[in-house]
């Protein structure tokens, strides 16, 4: 498969069953009162290696053939998509190797390790990732599982959004988290093919907003390496692959800043008591600080994932 | 109804439903590699007003004649049934006064009184909440909820059981909190109709041992107050009405250290990604430490309740 297709999202539904949890919608009237819409949270931060990053990994290594997985996979990634990898791969037999920031949290690089991969550290300021990872893959023939810019990977990502569509049928918008763009562009092909009307929405930390610049200047644009505490939404530029296709179906990208997605955490562990990443509580933020204007009615928000460390939380204040 | 039948449970389950969500079963198999079993969690600390309590309080007061309701209710409860009884209260229109005692966690007061209830706060080692309770029915003429020994509460908390085994029918045991009973009473009720094999405990904290010792005397026994972080499970005996159905239905009730219980609130936060507050992680602290002998092969967990305060998590270590 070339491209991403909402029948491709369909197959990778099917394909990835055995490895992934259909992951609850809840709702809370507190947060309903609170962001003035109905809200319907697809809770991914209770998904199997605790991110959606599992679906489109397991999608992506349940489809390379038995010869070539047999020489293993490789991933970079500053942390849930390489928990993801290591969770696809122990179950596909094959063996992991990761190449990590070597200042990812805590609970992404242990866990990614109890998971049975190798863990590759570097340096996120110095070092290349990309060279890191192809010198390994030159070494070992590793098929390399990209955290985004693949077809598998992004119609494994729009799963989500095809199961909070099913649960949650009469949405009027839709809301991810956008780093490199691979769950938006994912939950965006399957959300307007289910539902034409719906109206997509993609998230940034302020401070790491590529795609809202490249949206405005209507094509690629990288930007420094963002300081955030969405770990997990560092992407400096857009795929060359998930950009298209949020350009195309995408209306805006919200941005939020650090102290809003700290208060977002803070209400949905308080309020919903469940533990969302930063990362994966910048929709809920930009619900609660009023970025998304005007009337819309019900509202489906992806918190995308649920590893963080519990002394990163304490700093948050209670 | 004088006394609780399935059929009162299932009753209850259709009353409630406008009010009650029907919260998610949630797996992980790091919790069953950690257990030894395959565990189902009925995750109640999702459930409106953070706990399981609004189950048996809307089934009472969704039951209070329209002329008795207009008098208002009253209810004396350490914290989530006084959620429960605000939230249920308002749904009907009924004006609520809550006797709580003044040591109660911070998030529990805060919350009973965001619902619009009227707190009377009185000091748990001095006074008697049921005196002050009293004293208010009979100034206003108001319907007292009680927090577990009456037949609508615990056919209202059965709803939960009831639930867990529709989503999970083939359950071998089912482990649920006991505070004063009406949880386990209900969901035993219920869960002994539904499949007759199924083994049933109850879990207490260890320095709350009413029920255990009760079993063990063989009629209700009487504690001192219990000192424990299960805020939620100091009640200082079983109930007359519930104590007999325990008794009857449930093989053993297993006791944990509140050591035991902070590793397993931590675990179900840092793993499983949900708040759990100390009461509604006993049975899950069983399971983790081994307190069910033997080979169990599916249990169903009810985590109660997910109030607690966040300064409180900070004292458990990272």
């Amino acid at each position: 498969m070339s491209h991403i297709t909402p029948d491709g999202v369909r197959a990778a539904a099917a394909r990835i069953r055995p490895l992934v949890k259909r992951t609850p919608v809840i709702t809370s009237s507190e947060f309903d009162a609170a962001a003035r819409a109905r809200v319907f949270f697809k809770c991914e931060n209770l998904q199997t290696g605790g991110a959606f990053k599992i679906r489109g990994a397991s999608n992506l290594i349940l489809s390379i053939p038995p010869a070539d997985l047999s020489r293993g996979v490789v991933a970079f990634s500053s942390g849930n998509h390489a928990i993801a990898v290591a969770i696809a791969a122990r179950h596909a037999g094959a063996a992991a190797t990761i190449v990590m920031p070597a200042d990812a949290p805590r609970s992404k690089l242990d866990s990614a390790r109890a998971h049975g991969a190798r863990i590759v550290p570097y340096d996120r300021l110095r070092e290349s990732r990309e060279a890191i990872a192809a010198r390994i893959l030159e070494e070992s023939g590793a098929t390399l599982v990209p955290p985004f810019d693949h077809p598998l990977i992004m119609a494994g990502q729009g799963t989500a959004a095809l199961e909070l569509l099913e649960d949650a049928p009469d949405l009027d918008a839709l809301i991810a988290p956008v780093g490199g763009g691979g769950l938006l562009s994912g939950c965006a092909t399957i959300a307007k093919d289910m539902r034409p009307s719906i109206r997509l929405f993609g998230v940034e930390p302020a401070d790491g907003n590529d795609t809202f610049l490249s949206l405005q200047a209507g094509e690629r644009r990288s930007i420094p390496l963002p300081q955030t505490i969405a770990d997990g939404l560092r992407a400096p530029q857009p795929g060359a692959l998930t950009f298209p296709i949020i350009r195309q179906l995408v209306e805006q990208i919200l941005l939020v800043t650090d102290d809003e997605i700290r208060a977002a955490v803070k209400f949905l562990l308080t309020r919903l008591k469940i533990l969302v990443e930063p990362s994966g509580a910048v929709g809920a933020a930009a619900l609660l600080f009023g970025k998304l204007q005007g009337g819309i009615g019900k509202v489906g928000v992806i918190l995308s994932g649920g590893n963080m460390d519990l002394d990163q939380l304490v700093t948050y204040g209670s």
